[in-house]
């Protein structure tokens, strides 16, 4: 368990249910991309376009969690003296984003 | 129908299998990120570090459905005559990748 | 002038000149495409290669002065009250980073 | 010299003069930037919305020259007999576009 953790820093219940949802649908994304591979004749662009509509879906649950971490935890670090590792984890995470 | 579908240009079998494995693995990773969420003291940090994770496996996927295109389908679009379809459309799913 | 220029957030002196040398290198880079560029023989890729390293320096210079950011003004937004706008900038900032 | 510069594999006029006066522009930009970083009072913030706005503008040029790549040298590798180098260098160039 990490000092963050000991800290009872957690995603709060509503970011934590849109993001559930959102998951939800990307499995279900995913599983339709699965069955579109188990056709002989699908299209390489196709699969493509897939793949990055799943990729914008995954980028806007990142996104809700990111600014959910960002507001309830980032900017209260320094009142709770770990802003060295909220920032280290924080700059990790977003490379390459 | 699209005129490439039309030229019968198909996702080869071995990539299309090999596409379906990671994807089957990318479908348990987002169903692992699922049940994190059901925990109420989930750390943000964690479920982005997740999230990164399935983008990552999704850019092999993608990756490797687009060598086999370029391989197999655009580097002889000019003998099949359709080489501003599959430029057209290969530039738009290339952007924001 | 914005709310977060009247608290006086500034890069701070080294962050800048860190900065400032590496953004007088990524000048030279571009200005080495340009001359690339006269030469009528240019291929196509040598372009994208060169491309592409200035924005892995950009990328570099940009996560420099994120991380100065993170741990000079955004971990204290709470103290100062300013948390909205600072998240809110932030995430706009981050965005297809 | 590699084997696609033996084919006189060449950047076409127009998308090279488009390129030059694209980069002439983000060369300015970059010095703007240079001049913002001179002062002490400077936000991050509008130093990372400017890198930002040089990274959309060489993103851009990049898709430029992709496409004429694509258009001008790819679709004909299949006939040259170069696909393997084509590709290869390709992939090596899109990956974390």
């Amino acid at each position: 368990m990490n000092k963050a953790c000991a800290h009872a820093l957690h995603l709060d219940a509503e970011t934590r249910e849109q993001s559930r949802r959102r998951l939800l649908s990307i499995k279900g994304h995913v599983e339709g991309i699965l069955r579109m591979l188990e056709d002989e004749s699908i299209y390489c662009v196709d699969v493509l376009k897939q793949i990055k509509a799943v990729q914008g879906a995954l980028d806007k649950v990142g996104g809700l969690v990111l600014r959910s971490h960002l507001h309830d935890h980032v900017v209260t670090a320094a009142d709770r003296g770990d802003t060295d590792q909220i920032v280290t984890e924080l700059m990790e995470v977003l490379k390459y984003r």
